[in-house]
């Protein structure tokens, strides 16, 4: 097997070329078995196999640097990079990301997550160099999907003023995470079907001629001369008349063409792109066939490309079901989502009614400023993401919703701990971020009824208001406790006690849970649904600070800026003088690892509250 | 005159051609009049009367929608539209802001501050039109400058997919706020220079007949070929290549021409772009020499084109003349800015070190990562920015910095109330959002030379460290206190008290001066410095909770999440039984007056202090 004598970078450099012949397929193989178990991100990492050869054979780890956008396409890169064997624990706690990451491996140059931010980094990589006298080679490895992606071009804008080498590798699959959208889009799609690539060989031809040596001084004669006449000879445009030069496209499954461009790419003095077209899921049909499916898959069968687990309904699911209800009872509900229409459950909706959905590419500030205009005009849009990614418009949200005080109600999906896509996925600050805008109004529901119940209150709302929902299976108990939704509302599930389970979202599921529990250590422990993350139940916390003697706030959010340090200073305002301990995620950031491991890690499970309460009561 | 017979829109409509003729030279008087003594935009104003009026003649108003990107060039807008009487309270408390907005006429359809939202907003009300069945107009006017902020491309890139007529008009002076940069600036001086401007009376007829009527099946073919042929005859590629129609460029000071290409333009099924050129400053003078200074003027002598006041440092002089000397000390320092070279004080660092000088354009989600990439080759990258525009890269601060704990360090600047530019000006959140991030340390200087001593700690530290400072004039009092700086270490100024005033940044001089009046009053106050929102000095807490019957916190940032809220959580994690009360910004949205004004309005100022302590002591 060529794959067993790679331990470590480099070492693909001594394999034979037979060895490099089979190394495709092997690596393939153990993707597709490795990932059937452990789930994670298949079709993007089977389209870029032999681009990441390409790209290790050419360049010398960790001098230079390769930059991966989002970063979920790394896994054939930390197989050359000496991490094969790390992969039984892949995204699990304590083993190796998803993603790459600065602590995992001196060949992970730039940690990643978020889309678009590589060519940033990689010119910040760039320049340094310059500054420094440093000698290496930058290459930022972005998909057609990340262009969307408004970071990319306030980059490419800067690129123009870099005179020494850069390299863009624009890995083009026509597909976002699902598929692409856009003007951009269409743009690269002329570029695909133009004669450069239907002529593939010719052009490839033509892009060596234009590289150092011979071909230089007309390619730097073409740039400057700012005339029509090079509009004629090469495609790219667009980044052309950003000033960066355009090579392609050309065969991302090639692994001796794309050497020998990137080995005269890397003697250019400036930017440069290269386009290259791969297959996502190449090599599974399966991940061929429904790329999306198989873009974050869980454990799957990998003859019938199945999922092995069957699951009952997700947040996202019901999210999925009132959304087209919704879209039917009322025409001027407006879904808008961010590259995310699988994702979210808005599938439903655009089929439904494709003239009020909005897929607006990886593009959350545009989608948010986008969604305050319609708002403007009597619409009501729901801006479905997940929490992480509603970070990316943090200020869009503040200025042009929250300001102008517009009906726009945010479908905040993955709010909590996300797990295996660890640290940059996680949802754990949206409480903290919205609750510090004036005229936001935040939810979070208990369970699947109150979710549907919430998003009709939201939708009939007037102002901007989010509904925060975790990742994965939705609650289905509690069914009993189903009370109107009023603004500002707790909802008291279980009032006799000594202490109050103050709890919101997910955590009431838990504090019933303790409750239960504590019941069993002789301790009593009120529970209420606080429903409302802002505003708080005023009323209901003065009541409550008569009655009780410790108030537990619990959360699946920061601890800082979240729910429970606004209880707390509501109980600071009115002088309470029983004790206040909040419960949720403490100031630090949340790698890796299944949910469950993570909350225990946490003491946000069952157990750690039932020891919290034991701790203090006690 | 022409301008007395406006007193409302459309009014401009029944004017004489003569009385039009007049109107520009009218209104820039009245600008540079009047804000010569408010103070206000102006440069950017005095380029846009002619392209503002000529939006006046064609279109509608309040029927269709004018967006103005950022909004500072929207003055001849509200003239026209009746609020000519009111410009002796602009940007004063309780008069009209400085900016559109939405509540202060039906004229201003969707309110800004912030760069390159016009066009998602604007794409917005275009999408709104088609589903409500709704027939108006919508136009963005946005400024070459703004074109550098990401968003931008992100509604681009989803504007192809509109299919009714969708106006941008792009303002292009060959500025941002002060020169602009990047590769696409570069692409516009091509444009600017290219046959179809210097032939411009050529180019005009040509881009007449490609609009309705005759030309339109040829535009329409040529748009449907995606044919380097298209290429050689239509400059404004790039527009084009994300399938918006590019006409121009247009001389910007000729109403009738614009109101020509204005009306045909609006016939035109789909998004389309006029490039108009305009020069900024245009009438005065030194606004023409000066654009940058005439940017945000103050108060000044309209003869010498001269500021009316001469004002002692402020805290951004400082910050330049510490940065400057720390470039020359320590050569791994690079300094970042996003548009702001002047405004942020860097000005002169770039001229001593222009090698390690980055202006990225408008673009702060790009100047965080680009930094934080920097920061991971041993460089030392201070990123100089406003306090509410680092909301737009609060996800690049979360991710790219803080996940990776990369030692970068945020100057901010304009945090606290900013005053006349009002609500999308204020400073107001960034305690709050940073706080809510592992790893991040901020601090916030009492005085200048705390500014100074600060700077050098942020330097010389190694994390994420931020730094926020006011707008105007440095405190230079308490020159005697200025012990070194230590991590997390609070400094007290004055122990002896029944209360303890703990204050952080520009609330200490407040604090020092209520201590004084509280004297008066026979209340002994005690002040400390925080110096850190974070990490808090938990150790001074616990000794202050001992000392102090009631500990009031005074922050210049919102309550929700800031400062005091934080101090909070510490005194109750300690069990404090004293009475903890909050002075800060409440939850509610600042707009534009006086610092003084505001502050005395919220009760920050020394006499809000004084009475919020009387209250609660006796």
């Amino acid at each position: 097997m060529a794959l067993e004598k790679i331990e470590k970078a480099n070492d693909i450099k001594n394999l034979t070329n037979e060895e490099l012949q089979a190394l495709p397929e092997e690596i393939r193989e153990f993707l597709i078995d490795t990932i059937s178990h452990t789930g994670g991100h298949l079709a993007s990492n089977l389209g870029v196999v032999e681009l990441t050869m390409a790209l290790h054979l050419v360049f010398d780890l960790p001098k230079d640097k390769i930059v991966w956008d989002v970063g979920h396409q790394s896994y054939t890169h930390k197989i050359l990079t000496g991490r094969k064997n790390q992969f039984e624990g892949l995204r699990s706690y304590g083993g190796i990301s998803g993603f790459p990451k600065r602590d995992e491996s001196d060949c992970d140059c730039f940690g990643v997550g978020h889309s678009s931010t590589s060519l940033s980094a990689g010119l910040g990589l760039a320049f340094a160099r310059e500054i420094n006298g440093d000698d290496y080679h930058v290459i930022s490895v972005i998909g057609d999907g990340s262009l969307t992606g408004g970071m990319v071009y306030e980059a490419l804008n800067n690129a123009a003023a870099l005179k020494s080498n850069y390299i863009i590798v624009l890995n083009d699959n026509n597909m976002s995470i699902s598929e692409n959208v856009g003007g951009l889009s269409d743009h690269l799609s002329g570029l695909r079907t133009s004669a450069g690539y239907t002529g593939f060989k010719e052009g490839l031809q033509y892009s060596l001629e234009k590289i150092p040596g011979v071909g230089e001084k007309l390619v730097s004669g073409l740039r400057k001369m700012k005339s029509s006449l090079k509009h004629l000879m090469i495609p790219g445009m667009i980044f052309e008349d950003l000033g960066v030069l355009y090579i392609g496209p050309i065969d991302g499954h090639n692994v001796s063409d794309m050497v020998r461009i990137f080995k005269r790419a890397a003697k250019y003095n400036g930017p440069v792109l290269i386009h290259v077209l791969t297959e996502k899921g190449r090599g599974f049909d399966p991940a061929v066939r429904h790329p999306s499916r198989f873009h974050g898959a869980s454990p799957f069968d990998k003859e019938k490309g199945l999922p092995l687990t069957s699951t009952s309904p997700s947040y996202t699911d019901i999210f999925s079901t009132v959304m087209r209800k919704m879209g039917d009872r009322d025409e001027k509900v407006v879904a808008i989502t961010a590259a995310m229409m699988d994702g979210t459950g808005l599938k439903r909706f655009h089929n439904m009614f494709p003239e009020r959905f909005f897929d607006v590419g990886i593009a959350e500030e545009h989608a948010v400023t986008f969604a305050a205009a319609l708002a403007t005009q009597g619409l009501k849009p729901v801006v479905a993401l997940y929490s992480s990614f509603l970070q990316r418009a943090y200020d869009q949200v503040m200025h042009d919703v929250c300001v102008q005080n517009l009906h726009v109600v945010f479908a905040i999906d993955r709010a909590g701990l996300v797990g295996k896509d660890g640290v940059t996925h996680q949802g754990a600050f949206d409480i903290s971020f919205l609750s510090t805008m004036p005229n936001m109004t935040i939810m979070a529901p208990k369970n699947k009824y109150e979710l549907s119940d919430m998003m009709k209150f939201a939708v009939d709302f007037d102002g901007p208001i989010a509904l925060r929902y975790p990742r994965g299976e939705a609650v289905v108990e509690y069914e009993e406790y189903r009370k109107d939704i009023e603004l500002g509302k707790a909802e008291p599930l279980a009032e006799e006690g000594d202490v109050l389970l103050f709890a919101i979202g997910s955590m009431v599921d838990t504090a019933m849970k303790a409750r239960e529990e504590l019941k069993k250590h002789g301790v009593m422990a009120a529970v209420c649904n606080a429903r409302f993350a802002k505003p708080l139940d005023e009323d209901y916390l003065k009541a409550a600070m008569n009655r009780y003697d410790v108030i537990f706030t619990l959360e699946e959010n920061a601890i800082s800026g979240g729910f429970g340090e606004h209880v707390l200073s509501v109980l600071n305002d009115n002088h309470y003088k029983g004790r206040c301990e909040i419960i949720g995620i403490p100031d630090k950031f949340v790698q890796h690892g299944a949910p469950g491991v993570l909350k225990e890690k946490l003491g946000i499970d069952v157990t750690g509250i039932v020891n919290r309460v034991l701790e203090i009561v006690k």
